[in-house]
């Protein structure tokens, strides 16, 4: 069933008022009719069933039928940080990443980042992530739509290690030597509300005095496995774990 | 280090020689000289560690200094059969699960499978996919190329089983029922040089006669979380579990 994110205010003790882009997805690409029924996510990851009572030129009113209860969410809150990448693949990263259940993602302007970023034009990039986000919440059927960050500077990531649990960056150096028991130690730990940041370096990896700034940070080094693995897929591979871990496994 | 798959053909006792494309990316892009160090891994997935000796227009030629032992390989083969998914889609999974530890790709002609595979087109299809899993094998650090097969029906599918340890079916129906325990069961039960064939439905899902079909032939259906994952993130989500179970939890 289609699935929409609204803000708290379009809902109200018993309907739902949907308009500009949902509107007009609804109306115009999915061609809905009165009768019909989606699911409506509030954004304090409550789930409505709802069924289409009215559509105007911009405008669908729905009745709220029952609020559902899911468990679609990760039990514990996972942040991806990743060395701004070149190109695109940021894309890449939040749509599998909101796939696969992160909570937020942060970009960091590491070292090796070759793109710079620009605050003007960085406002509609963040837009443009963070409905990205929303798309694939949607269609992956999350109750919350995670959040995409500004980027930050290494001494700002480092100081949201007090916000978190656990900490852990993805190293292939670790990998390199052979390093296979931290993930597995680390996410063997994880407890229902826990949270943990996950920091990917950029397509040149991290440098040596980042990897150490963030170790002195609390952060533990760990290999994602024997292979190399692109700056965009290592999230993929941590979240996979993660939710295996959290689950499948349990 | 810069990995070239070559032909046995192209190595005897202590030489390698490179040439076509691999000798234009080491001359024209990576503009190595001589004296600079390269792997060359062989058919058997074993890798040299050589030094280039000659440059000519068309043909590099290097010594074997040693052969190394690399242990990059998940201890079991993984293969990753696709519904024939529309658009690039497949590139993307051959080049992730490539990187992930994935040793064949057999798309398959699902029910709803959109696009139609056409035996004449067909051919440069195959031959980009398997170029682009040699290349994703290059910068993985991989020791073997993992082959891409051309598509099969349903019933070469089913009679695939005989060649596998585990045969298992990503099903989202499954995962809505909250199932959560088979992938779990079937990946701790791996043991070194087992097989496992994961199955993967296109865009719109497996149908339920598919699944049957499949379910009556040994495949065992599962729920890969509770998330709907895309018909290419769920290759991912797969082989990063294998990986995790059987290389990071031992």
């Amino acid at each position: 069933m289609q699935r929409y994110f609204l803000p708290n205010d379009q809902f109200d003790d018993n309907k739902v008022k949907i308009n500009q882009d949902d509107a007009h997805h609804m109306i115009r690409v999915m061609r809905m009719t009165v009768g019909n029924r989606i699911i409506c996510c509030n954004e304090n990851g409550q789930a409505a069933l709802c069924e289409i009572e009215n559509i105007s030129a911009n405008e669908v009113e729905a009745s709220i039928i029952e609020w559902i209860s899911e468990k679609k969410e990760l039990p514990v809150s996972v942040t991806i940080v990743n060395g701004l990448p070149k190109g695109d693949k940021l894309e890449l990263i939040i749509q599998k990443g909101t796939e696969l259940g992160a909570s937020k993602f942060i970009p960091f302007i590491a070292a090796r980042s070759v793109v710079k970023w620009d605050a003007k034009k960085g406002a509609k990039k963040l837009e443009r992530w963070n409905k990205i986000a929303k798309e694939a919440a949607e269609q992956s059927h999350r109750t919350i739509v995670p959040v995409v960050h500004t980027p930050v500077s290494l001494k700002q990531l480092a100081e949201l290690e007090k916000e978190y649990t656990y900490k852990i960056v993805a190293y292939e150096e670790e990998a390199k030597q052979g390093e296979t028991s931290n993930l597995h130690r680390n996410l063997s730990s994880l407890q229902a509300g826990d949270s943990i940041l996950v920091v990917v370096g950029p397509e040149g990896g991290l440098t040596e005095q980042e990897v150490s700034f963030l170790h002195e940070h609390g952060f533990t080094m760990c290999g994602f496995g024997p292979r190399i693995l692109r700056a965009e897929t290592a999230p993929m591979y941590v979240l996979s774990a993660i939710s295996y871990q959290t689950e499948l496994m349990r």
